[in-house]
């Protein structure tokens, strides 16, 4: 049997809504044979096995790294930083390990401070997708079908443990790509951690403004869609903005400094400089949806919810 | 016949979305027994004839103010204030004339120059709807439908025609609202104009850095929604941003306070800050969604489309 065709023993280390849907996806692409899975908390362990996402729960990290082919790190924030260590010195055989962080420089620069042959075993990853659910209930199979999953291997990351990484996301309908930690941490911060950044500064802002209370009676579509992602978890992005600071200090220089022109184009009154502004980011805007095979969802002056 | 229940003849001077669905609304709410409009552009006038959103085109605009009770002037940008005059001047017996443009500042500042008797038959106003689409092709009777309407009267507005615009909104299924147009124009640069300058910026910052391509080809769900209004017309932002000059700078500055003690928590590494920071604004703005009877769209990192 090739490494290709033979159903591995994969398990979970933090069984929540990635690690589930990751242990149920392989379970229903049959990549898995069984699936275990290692949690602080014993109830989702419990909860897991009665969905039917997990076959069974590790009682120790050592009784799960003992048993797999494939371990996943799916513990959320500086806790991974922690376990990575621990696990990869438990691997023996050709086991390895990967994960699933939002931010890859941290985990990268931990791995290149341990010894090489630990080091060749991790995998580290990224599946871009999520839900406004959480916990191992909320787990689907086809969690990361049609999402992207970007891999960001090392120098010395092995490749047998690299194609085998790519190959699970694979059988689950993501579509996987690979670059360094530092690329993949400043598209993400340009992506994703920026926006995120300007919706809960901009609702802050507003929150302390003296009409308030006026701002949010009359807040329409387009001011709910943008800070829609303000609404996101605090302690997971205080978490992500402390592990992407350095990308995410050069996005905000950057966004503050197109903002400062734009700024300087209102005070100025200079009318052709603020529409050529919009046009270009109209224009780049509308050119990626429609590389998509996406339409722009506004050209008037408000969303279909209305917000002129 | 009280003036609550006499049916009026009403006038539109730009017939595109906003006026024909002001229009089409009336006519259905049997609030106006008859309705014409003038425009520099004929086409729109047969079609809205067409499309029986208007009863007949006036061959002028002297024409059309010699035949109507209320006329809402609905042309975009820096057109209404070249208008306003001439209708304001043309206007006799009780006809009184209203708007719908964005900001209120301008034409407020422009009737305050004008004699009393003429002033005090204009009644500001702006319905907070629109749509991705416009002309009057596009027009709906029941676009202001459960949308709020903010008027704006000036000191020496005519009671009895605010009140009859009033009607002609309600009648429509519109929540109409008074205001001044300075905290209107507060009101809209913090909800609608600033979040539009935040997304265009954030775009042109994008569309501008050397990994533009991998930033738009990972762009998932929250940056798609997050820039949304970034596909918004270029020439009608250019003219609300001009003319909401004063407050837009106010909030940008406000905003870019925000930001630089986010940057700060972020460059000192300030957990505790950063954690505090981004759970304030999710409660302010999951509490004013809650108010509205909404819930908070995101929990997690990411939203239904995924974008951790």
């Amino acid at each position: 049997m090739t490494e290709e065709q033979r159903p591995l023993q994969i398990g979970v280390v933090g069984l929540g809504l990635i690690g589930g849907s990751f242990a149920a996806g392989l379970k229903a692409s049959g990549m898995a044979s069984w699936v275990t899975a290692w949690d602080t908390a014993p109830a989702m362990l419990a909860e897991g096995v009665a969905l039917g996402v997990i076959d069974a729960p590790a009682e120790s990290l050592e009784a799960l790294m003992s048993l797999v082919d494939v371990a996943v790190l799916a513990v959320p924030g500086v806790a991974c930083e922690a376990l990575l260590p621990q696990m990869l010195a438990l691997a023996s055989g050709d086991c390895c390990v990967t994960d699933v962080a939002s931010v890859k420089g941290p985990l990268a620069r931990l791995a290149a401070s341990l010894p090489a042959e630990m080091a060749a075993r991790f995998v580290p990853g990224h599946p871009i997708a999520g839900s406004e659910r959480s916990g191992v209930a909320a787990a689907r199979a086809d969690l990361f079908r049609d999402h992207r999953v970007i891999l960001t291997p090392l120098a010395n990351t092995d490749a047998v443990a690299l194609g085998r990484v790519e190959r699970l996301w694979e059988s689950l309908g993501a579509e996987v790509t690979r670059m360094s930690p530092r690329e993949h941490d400043a598209v993400l911060a340009s992506t994703s951690h920026l926006p995120h950044m300007l919706a809960y500064a901009l609702v802050d802002a507003v929150a302390q403004a003296p009409t308030r209370d006026d701002i949010f009676r009359y807040a329409a579509g387009g001011f709910r869609d943008f800070t829609r992602i303000a609404s996101s978890n605090p302690v997971m992005w205080r978490d992500i903005a402390l592990a992407n600071r350095e990308a995410l200090l050069d996005g905000i220089d950057g966004f503050s400094a197109q903002l400062e022109l734009l700024r300087s184009a209102i005070d100025g009154a200079d009318g052709p400089a603020l529409e050529q502004l919009f046009l270009r980011a109209k224009t780049a805007r509308d050119d990626y949806l429609a590389a998509r095979g996406e339409t722009a969802a506004v050209a008037g002056p408000a969303g279909p919810k209305g917000s002129s």
